[in-house]
């Protein structure tokens, strides 16, 4: 059984957070309202689950975190533009996020949505910047691996689906979508949650000059881990304060004790992949293993 | 005084037009609304002013514009992205746009939120498959250029000053911005407009190998350029159907013959910054004075 990541964390998620500080527009320049609205989306107690995937894929394979960090807080940047899209009233419609009133609410949707777009741009000119120390075939690699996980077989195209499942009056001319419940939850989770937790997997070991070998178990690695991620989310929603009942969720396609095996399942096929791996591997082990038995 | 530029957008148009098609999702996969309203902004009758910008700017230098095509349909992308985004409800509030209903009238306001998003993202993932004939270097350059312009400090950065600036109630508490509206409207459209053609500009060079010199020449060249095109779009817009009084525009701050008085000389700059060249650089001319002239 792999013991919790609670050590690795505590020793790397202070850097990512001075990185993403450091990455921001500086205080006093225009426009303030915008940086604002970045910031507090951004400095919002988010778990930083994507830099610290991309830092422990990283040294898994023997590389320098320091090195990939630029990517790690891009695939940050991403996460919280994706967050203040999807809560937006002609999304999911979300008020609070995380305890506090969500981007739109405080700053309202014009400023929420620009928000969004200035980290979508700054993740990009970010993750240029890792060209430095890891070169620059390998973060145009990363930059292909991550954009593409964010596109339209991706992020964006898993939150459609998840909205046309959902039924929205305004999409209604398009049809229902899916024909099954059970086939179109792990679609949508697979584009929406797990296809840029595998680029960040994927990411921090290509840049670190992994073989094709390596690349191929992290990428297993990162497509269950990311899966499991999702619906131990789902589950979470299912059991707290945040039910969204009509969504296309783990719980409401299995029922919540199905679920929790599937997560446990997923988590275990995570760590399967890196079998052959030695002691280099335990952190990804131990942030798979935190990951399902979190709380929150 | 320079000819126009009918033949270029003759010979390079159509080939722009296809590497956007090529470079769309494939009919037949999901998520077909999604692709269905990308396609819809990206083929609704665009100039493509800045693909056409870096593949003249390409071929200014000597350079291949085959090589750096599909930075120039990136740079359309998020061009496109852009307008879906400004065109939306919270923003500008358009319903029309080159005479048709906007994305947002026809798919509806998530739909058109989330193809922005899929356009931008795609746009990146393009940028960088530049490395195959242009070097990974000059690509990550051009990658950065282009993220960077439409960044804080570009082109969502002059969208936030310009709702700022209308006084929008919704940004009310963040005060009255600019002090000085002759000021504002250049900072404005430097941002809004000018930063991301002269990026197009830079990024052609920087990808076909250009010398520090003639890069130097063509930041001139697009920063003028950008910012004749975004005056001409005012002046257009005042004595066209679709006046916009209130917004931040050239006529409304000095009156439409001192704008177009400044257009002139800005165009006037533009291919002043080119003075030193010799006839590789008549097609950039000859597209300054176009885009001066053009009547839509």
């Amino acid at each position: 059984m792999p013991g919790d990541s609670t050590a690795y964390i505590a020793a790397r998620g202070p850097r990512i957070e001075e990185a993403l500080e450091a990455a921001m527009p500086p205080a006093g320049v225009l426009p303030g309202p915008l940086h604002e609205a970045m910031r507090y989306s951004l400095f919002a107690g988010g778990k930083r689950i994507r830099p610290l995937l991309v830092l422990a894929s990283a040294e898994a394979v023997g590389g320098d975190p320091e090195s990939v960090l630029p990517v790690a807080c891009a695939a940050e940047l991403i996460h919280t533009y994706s967050l203040i899209h999807d809560d937006l009233p002609s999304m999911d419609d979300s008020a609070l996020r995380r305890g506090r009133p969500t981007c739109h609410v405080v700053f309202g949707e014009a400023l929420a949505i620009l928000a969004g777009d200035a980290l979508h741009a700054l993740a990009f000119e970010l993750a240029a910047q890792t060209a430095e120390r890891a070169g620059a075939a390998a973060t145009l690699r990363a930059i292909q691996e991550i954009a593409a996980a964010i596109g339209t077989q991706g992020m964006v195209g898993g939150q459609v689906l998840d909205l046309l499942a959902e039924g929205r009056p305004s999409l209604g001319r398009f049809g229902s979508w899916p024909a099954d419940r059970r086939q179109g939850v792990y679609l949508v989770h697979r584009w929406k949650t797990a296809a840029l937790i595998r680029a960040c997997v994927r990411s921090g070991a290509i840049l670190s000059g992994a073989a094709a070998a390596q690349i191929a178990d992290l990428t297993a690695c990162g497509e269950h881990l990311g899966l499991a991620f999702q619906i131990v989310d789902d589950i979470l929603d299912e059991t707290g304060d945040s039910g969204v009942p009509d969504k296309l969720t783990f719980p409401y396609a299995f029922g919540i004790e199905r679920s929790r095996a599937i997560a446990q399942e997923e988590t275990g096929l995570a760590i399967a992949a890196l079998a052959g791996w030695g002691a280099s591997a335990d952190v990804l082990r131990g942030l798979a293993h935190t990951l399902l038995v979190r709380e929150g």
